[in-house]
């Protein structure tokens, strides 16, 4: 039963092709979630101020798309709880990311100016655009070469998504959207400044996608001028200048709902704003989790898993470790597998199956180690902790007895090894994980797959029942964002447990089949060492 | 137009399910081919006498059969050719090796003893059999504690499917057969034995088949009988005292055919029979080779790749190295690849596909190299150079990208790489290839194979429109062991070119892509360089 005055916030999750609005209660009811499919989905053909045919690699966003978005999903949550708005006590942003976009000072898009519309470069590029490839190459063979220290918290590579690669492609290839350029900022801190509104100094940057995107930190903010100057003078300056306002925590208050944005989404000004977070990390606090210690695995097409941690230490392979960067107060942890959902989808096709019914059943049935069959999930490059996307998938132990059952059970197994070396690697460099929640859409897709995983790490898997990880993340930062006058909590752990966390007696929990923990660890070690002699020379 | 008068020689060719009967004359036409399938086929299930359940790894053959199926073929032959019998001058025999089986002094099979005829160990093993496992291993350590020299020969391995293996089997397990037992003998040679009749002392033995699977050499003879007392002192007994006979190269003349089984075949008794010789080393002068620096390729569900040379040198990494072993008056080096055919079947059905039609042409269409993706061609273990049975198959280089014609393309490709690898072995053991010629049923099935062996051989490959390459060869080394006066020819390649060769104008030659040399040379090297790192720890 709804208690009629329990405080409420709304989660806007900005994803690939659409936003969602969600509302939560503070006792974690999900009051409604709804969803507003982006007009112009992801530009990757042709652009739709030209009918330019767009060139390979490219992915843009139009940003009027996530206003309007956002606001249908808005109202549409709000019909369909049937609450009074003035329950709303806060707001909470994630979005996908590293999406950017360079605007005017006033936040004005570039793409959105008639003299650059018909510019490409002046469209935000959504987070898989891959146009930077030269300009990240740059980027890290010079900070290689100075031996920048930014890069240990990184694993050692800038990526291709990244922030800066970003800039730096509109600064070579379309030099007049660059000279243009006043502000440049992630799509998500775009939104919340259009949500809090304000001048450009005050504009709130979320330490999230700084820390983990755009090559900045607590402790020095971002990379150096003298960096910045030795890989391009115009990348400096854009960093020095265009980079206005203030880096705000996930869940610290960046302001309150201005009189433009509330009219559009149909709510009252003054609602506290969160700062902004990206998707993935925003599934921590969404699945209650918002302590130290509990690997949250956000497992989909590619998995993310997060750590927070009381403190911060730089883990050889882990490529980003961001105070605050997660939560606030606490040191994050980001890491992944590039290819999960994918890779199992692939090959289904590869073996020209359409159901993984008779399959994960075949592969179940197999003994552990699938009769010799291994395999290495890279079939999309290894994220952590090789942080290499040239290295590539493999089959070994092979024989005229192999079935396509083999190959899928060495595949699940590969995945499992893949985290169990995350594992590892955080543990070796001192940043223990004590507990694992499963979320997204694979756990309750692949059932298999979470038992093998609990099995090759030897711990029990708390397979989480929200699908909605990130928006309600997104409603408990919101709600935090409202102060503990508005909210009753003084935390994001308390809100996060409130809100968020399953009752204890309702948990699910998929418990390691200990019998199998010997073979596991040899079959683990045999992983590493194709691992080692694959990561090389393909 | 036949002439009448032309000598005609009948080659008998004995495969794992049928038996083959062949007339060629002295200019080569093939005058009949006809096939008959033994009553009794593989004998894997259950034996025949007794309805026992056989344990697995066992495949017999009843000797029965043998005769039945040869004079079915052999009168069926006479008749579809309608020749005047008394034209045929002489009469080879191939057949699978080693397929062994003791007999009586006489030649009376045990099996054939009612008193045996229920023991399974009794019966012929076919060459499949794999119930000498154990054996083998013994055989091996005590060949290698004692660093026996003939070791040399085989590539530092004895096989499985050898003969003294199947005999101290027999010993272990049937010690009332082995002890019964009075000849040890290839089938082969039982059934010349059986043709030209006479006491066991002259039974004629091939070189071939005992020097390839029997420890034999023209310089040491069999293993030593220190080496056979080591291993056990009934093994010692049995070489020493239960190996009657003398040895014959394939194509001399080992007798002449004796009145019972002229009777049986139809056939006028004295026609002179040659020693026997395995089946797949038939294929040589089965398709016109009978000189030195061919290597000839038999392709099939395996492959058997092989040479004869002046010289013998021994070859590391090359398991047969006989003197007289393929033809008279040369070395004959045996390579092969345990799965060729049977691999790429295995592929077909692993990707859940009917035809290789589809996938072929898009293997053909995708470059050199297949986008990355690398196989080893090891799912039945690799023969040469490894020799190494547990060695297993692997693809690399998968990404989300991965067809199925991708994976095939690299199979195709780790084929040719493996053949490469042979020819390499052998010509830095100074055994030097200087032409290929393909045969078999894989050419002619899957004229794909050929070309990309072509290319990554950079080489041109004769392909023999023969597919009845043994029982070709089995008929040329027939009309050898004729002799000059009466089949006109003075030695083996004269009598091989003249029957089995095709007209120059007539060949099928597949040419290499010269461009693509560099490229498959670079490729060759990462095959090896993926081999040595997957040779181990699998």
């Amino acid at each position: 039963m709804t208690v009629v005055g329990d405080p409420v916030a709304l989660g806007l999750d900005f994803g690939t092709e659409s936003a969602r609005a969600v509302l939560v209660d503070s006792a974690g009811r999900q009051l409604a979630i709804c969803e507003n499919a982006f007009t112009h989905g992801q530009i990757t053909e042709t652009l739709p101020t030209s009918g330019e045919r767009l060139p390979k690699h490219f992915a843009l966003q139009n940003p009027g798309d996530w206003i309007e978005s956002a606001a249908a999903a808005t109202r549409a949550a709000i019909q369909q709880s049937g609450i009074d708005v003035d329950r709303i006590v806060g707001i909470g942003v994630d979005f996908t990311s590293c999406t950017m976009l360079p605007t005017k000072i006033d936040g004005t898009p570039l793409c959105e100016i008639e003299s650059f519309s018909r510019i490409p470069l002046a469209w935000p590029k959504l987070w898989k655009h891959h146009g930077a490839i030269e300009q990240t190459d740059r980027m890290n063979d010079i900070a290689k070469e100075r031996s920048e220290s930014f890069m240990d918290r990184y694993g050692g590579t800038i990526g291709l998504e990244w922030f800066f690669p970003k800039v730096l492609e509109t600064i070579d290839k379309a030099p007049e959207v660059a000279e243009a350029a006043e502000v440049w900022l992630e799509a998500g801190d775009w939104f919340v400044w259009k949500l809090v509104g304000g001048d450009a100094a005050n504009l709130p940057r979320s330490t999230c996608q700084a820390g983990y995107k755009a090559l900045w930190s607590a402790v020095d903010g971002y990379a150096s001028d003298d960096y910045f100057l030795a890989v391009d003078p115009r990348l400096a300056d854009a960093a020095r200048d265009k980079m206005p306002g203030r880096l705000l925590s996930p869940g610290e208050n960046a302001g309150t709902l201005c009189e433009a944005l509330a009219d559009r989404l149909g709510l009252p000004a003054g609602i506290a704003v969160a700062a902004a977070t990206i998707d993935a990390h925003a599934a921590v606090p969404g699945v209650g989790e918002a302590g130290a210690g509990t690997l949250v695995m956000v497992m989909g097409t590619s998995s993310c898993h997060m750590l927070n941690a009381v403190q911060g230490k730089p883990v050889a392979g882990v490529a980003g470790i961001v105070e605050g960067g997660i939560l606030p107060g606490l040191f994050g942890y980001e890491t992944g597998q590039a290819a999960v959902g994918d890779a199992f989808a692939w090959l289904l096709k590869l073996l020209n199956l359409d159901s993984f019914e008779k399959i994960s059943s075949d592969a179940i049935a197999l003994p552990a180690g699938a009769d010799g069959v291994m395999s290495l999930d890279w079939m999309n490059g290894c994220r952590t902790p090789l942080m290499d996307g040239s290295v590539k998938g493999a089959f070994t132990g092979l024989t005229l007895s192999t079935t396509p059952a083999h190959l899928y059970r060495a595949l699940l197994e590969a995945s499992a090894f893949g985290v169990r070396w995350i594992v590892d690697v955080l543990c070796q460099g001192g940043v223990p994980v004590q507990r694992y929640v499963a979320t997204g859409g694979l756990p309750h897709h692949n059932p298999a797959v979470v038992q093998i995983y609990a099995d090759v790490l030897g711990s029990e898997i708390e397979v989480h029942p929200s699908q909605q990880g990130p928006a309600v993340g997104a409603a408990v930062l919101g709600m935090v964002a409202a102060g503990q006058g508005k909210s009753g909590f003084a935390n994001v752990a308390d809100a996060a447990r409130a809100m968020a966390a399953v009752p204890e007696e309702q948990k699910r929990i998929v418990r390691p089949n200990l019998e199998l923990q010997g073979i596991y660890r040899d079959l683990y070690q045999r992983y590493r060492a194709l691992a080692q002699k694959l990561a090389t020379d393909q």
